[in-house]
Formats: structure tokens, sequence, C-alpha cells
């Protein structure tokens, strides 16, 4: 065997990386799970949670994320605050170096590094986010029932979830700051057909506004005029970045968005390192989904390290 | 839009088809959720799950269950009882045929009928479920700590949990009824040189006895002779049966277990058929990637009916 610090690390603290922490924890492995700022990643941020299976009333991403690391805790799963800045997984033993210089040394790797979307960075949006500001329909939309919201983007998945918030909201307004969309033409013609859905064209987002909630945005045209709308809620669907940038993408293998793909097992095409969560490549970014994802990849480090014996 | 009782019917209601039925619900689909007997599929029968995040102290398979089934009642899913005798699926319109004779036809349809453990069909063996007789080594093996268990089966499955358990069990004896073993010979190996697990060839396990819990075993050997071990766990590990006995398996696509393959978001090879759970050709088969794969199933039926519009 290895001499290596730890039979497995895994890198990140969201519910994929606590689900994969638990798996391995509790199957007694060597196991130190490395989280750059506190555990929870996304969902912290997330206000309210009505669809993570076991929760018939719903509950906070940060109450969800004190379930989940109180229960890795009475497993004994080791955590540690750690900036990554190197990613080394060429050899056999997989090395991780600190910004402090440390290295941490293991037989395997789990990538949970999860993804972010893309923000405006416009005045209000980071105060109401979970307010009425949203990056993720699915998760969101169904809490916009016969409101007047708006999407603001032009490409598939904002056409595309402009359309679906239509279920719950009276008015979907995509804001968009050219004059066409960049979306599939047969999303775009669904869109266009749809009697809720209103567009306006060259136009970006400058504000969002609100005493607790959002009420109002301001927008800004190419000719420089602005003008408020009302709205209790803005989804901006601009596009979701994978946190990859510490990460060995030709070598873990990536797709063009820089997310990381896997067999069904969430193996990367290195031996004994799994990616599992929002840095997988896959359609579907859901808090359940990351947690199975999460548990699937505990388990194939446990085979890859058995193997190892 | 083709003229059907429901956009998607979900079939079991196991977690995965719970999932699928509140993301489907909570999305405003005609849906409704078709299952034999009780809701909760395999999940019903476990004593105690300590490894579905969320639960820092764990909770019974039947607490899981009422919880998941509130949360989509909540959300409105309709839910029936039926003894599914028939499935087509040649058309475009999905069509169920109940026990009864009444029909019931979807646009999409999501298999979840799961998977069931196969059994040694002995004395004491059901009562002792959840009480030291189990069918899994992921979810019970961390429940045996420092205890004598055994292990019935002589596969992979049986081989490599049997060497899994000894991370928790003073001692594992793999009782097998060949004087040989099927599983890979690198599995074999492993488990010969493993100083806590013993064998005990040629034999049949006959009966399981405790009062209130496992604590001991009968065997039979091939000439006949019978004797008690002590044991406070008994893992019989010989193989797990997909509910498949009404699926179109050839047209599903399946593997030669008869599990249904998919791809990553679900989807059969007949279009609007997805499969979720442990109906799934796949290695993982426990409840959090269950649901996961439930969610991902339901986003991909709502995007299939969204482009039959």
């Amino acid at each position: 065997m290895a001499n290596t610090d730890y039979q497995l690390i895994i890198l990140g603290g969201g519910p994929a990386g606590l689900t994969a922490g638990l798996y391995a924890a509790r199957d007694q492995l060597n196991v130190l799970l490395v989280e750059k700022g506190v555990v929870g990643g996304q969902v912290l941020v997330t206000d309210w949670i009505d669809n993570y299976p076991g929760f018939p009333d719903g509950l906070s991403g940060s109450e969800l994320v004190e379930k989940m690391a109180a229960q890795v805790a009475r497993f004994g799963l080791k955590t540690r605050n750690g900036n990554v800045v190197k990613v080394e997984l060429t050899e056999a033993t997989k090395k991780l170096t600190l910004e402090s210089g440390e290295e941490l040394t293991s037989q395997a790797l789990i990538i949970c590094t999860g993804a972010r979307p893309n923000k405006l960075g416009i005045p209000g949006e980071e105060k109401l986010t979970g307010k009425g500001v949203s990056y993720c329909a699915t998760c969101d939309g169904p809490f916009f029932r016969d409101q007047e919201i708006l999407v603001v983007g032009g490409g598939d998945t904002a056409v595309q979830e402009a359309d679906f918030l239509t279920k719950f909201a009276s008015k979907v307004t995509i804001v968009h700051r050219r004059d066409t969309l960049r979306a599939t033409k047969v999303l775009q013609e669904k869109a266009f057909a749809n009697k809720r859905i209103e567009f306006i064209w060259n136009s970006n987002v400058i504000a969002v506004e609100g005493e607790k909630e959002v009420e109002r945005v301001r927008l800004r045209n190419i000719d420089g005029e602005e003008k408020e709308i009302a709205a209790s809620g803005i989804f901006i669907l601009i596009g979701t970045i994978p946190n990859n940038e510490i990460l060995p993408l030709k070598q873990l293998g990536a797709d063009k968005q820089g997310f990381i793909k896997t067999d069904g097992e969430m193996r990367t095409k290195i031996p004994g390192v799994m990616a599992a969560g929002d840095i997988r490549s896959k359609t579907v970014r859901q808090v359940i989904n990351g947690a199975g994802e999460g548990a699937v990849a505990a388990i194939a480090a446990e085979h890859y390290l058995s193997d190892l014996d």
C-alpha cells in the first residue's frame, strides 16, 4: 500500500462531498474532507428547499447543511479548511497543495468542487438572492405562483425555463441584451407562441431593488434610456460556471464547458479519481442527485482502494 | 397533444418513484403514481437507515417513507393502488392495464418498480429481517461492530462484502452450499488471506433463530448433518432480482440480469419512457441515489413532454 496521508480525500463540502464523506467515514476509510470556505456549498445560499425528499414542509439550505454536517460528524469524518491551489494526479499518489504550501496525499480522490451561477454583478443582486433573485427555475419556480417575474438571458436555458416558469407566474418577461435570442429555433418558437411571455430587447438589468424582497428592477437599453419594471422575482439564467480552476481538466476528461465527465460509477478517466455533484458533466443539478452521486462515488472509491490492497 | 388520461404515469412508489412524483407534481404536470402495494418499496422493511443524508440520528425506513409521502401529498400528487399486469409501449401513447381490466394511458412513463433480494425462504428469515437478517452490507454492516456474523453466498457480491464486513465484525463466516466459490479469483484470494474470514463449505442455512434478534443459525451439510452456530447477524447475499415481470425488456433495453439500461438522464431506448431506482442497470442501490435518479427522470419527462407540445 502506498504511503499516503489518507486513503481518500474528498475535495469540496457541498451535499455531494458531505454524502461521499458520510459513506466513506461510516465505512471506516481513513478519509479527509477539504473545504475552502464553510461546508455546504451553493445550498448554503438557498433560502428554502421544498424538493429534497424527506422534509415534507421544506427547510432552509443552511438547516439541511447543518443536518448533513452533524451526520458526518457522528461517523467521525475529519474535515479541514484549506484553499487547495494545486492538484496533481499523474502518479498513483494523488497530491493536493494548499495555499500555505502544505501538501496532502491520498490514494483516491473524489472531486466535489461544485459550480456557481454566472451573476450580473449589479446592485441589489446579492442582497436579494433567495428573496426574489434566483438562479434556478426548477428549484424556485413554484414559489412565484400568479406573480410577475423577469428572466434574464437569451440562451437555451433562459428561454426553456421562461416557458417552464409560465406554469406558475402570471407573466414572464425575458430581458435580453441583444435583439435576437441565442436559443435553438424550436425553443424560440415556443416562447414566442406563449402568451404569458413578453420580451424586452437590447436591454440590461442594472439594479434589483426592494426592501426585504424584490419589488422592481431597473433596466437600461442600448440608447442609454433607463426604466423601472415592477417584478417580484428575477431569474438570472446566463450560465453555470464549473469550479474547475485548480483541476487538470485534460487528464480528467471534461466537456466543452469544463465540467468533468464520469461513467455511471462517477469514475473519471484517472484511476482512483471520482467526481460527484455539480462539477460533473450532466443536465440536472439538484441537491438530491448531487447527494446520490456522492454515495456512488464513495462506493467506487472503496472498491478502488480494496483492489489496491 | 395525444388524448391520454395523464401526461405522466410513475410506476412504483419507492424512494425513486416518490421523488419523481415530488418533482413532477411540484412542476404542475398531470401525473399519477401507481403502486401495487403500499408506497415505500424495499425501504419499508428497512429497520433503520443511518446513511440517508439529512437525518443525523438516522431514522426507520417507514418514517422516511412517511415523510416522503407527506411531501408528495403536499404538492398534490395523485396516487392509486393498482396491480399492473400489462405495459404497452409501442405507440406514442403508453398504456398500462390493471388486474381489474381498467386501462390507464399517458404520454410519458417513469418505471420505478425496484428490485428485491433473493431470499433463502427458511424459518425465521422473514421475522428477523432488520433484526439481524440483512440483504445489504453497505446499509447494515456498521451495525455489527465487534460481533460475529455470517455471510451466505459464494458469488462476487458475497465474497467482496464478506471482506468489507470484517471492517466491523470481529469474525465473518461465509457459508456456501458448494465446496468452491463462484467469485472471481482476485476476490477469492483476498477473502482467503483475510484472517477474520472463515468458511463453512457444502452447507445450507436451514433456519435463523432468536427471540427478538438473531442469536444463532442452523446449518445442514451435504451429508445431512445439522449444527448450530451462534451469530448476531446473517447477511444473505445470493443475488438481487429486478421487478421486471410485466415490462417489455427487449424494447426497453436491459442487461443480462434483466435490469433496465438508461442514459445519464434516465431515458430508456423508448422515447418518453424513463427508469429510476433499483430497477436500473447499475452497481449501487441505495435510497439516496434512487431518489436522485427519480428527480432526474422527472425532469427528463418534463423535457420530453415540453417537446411534444
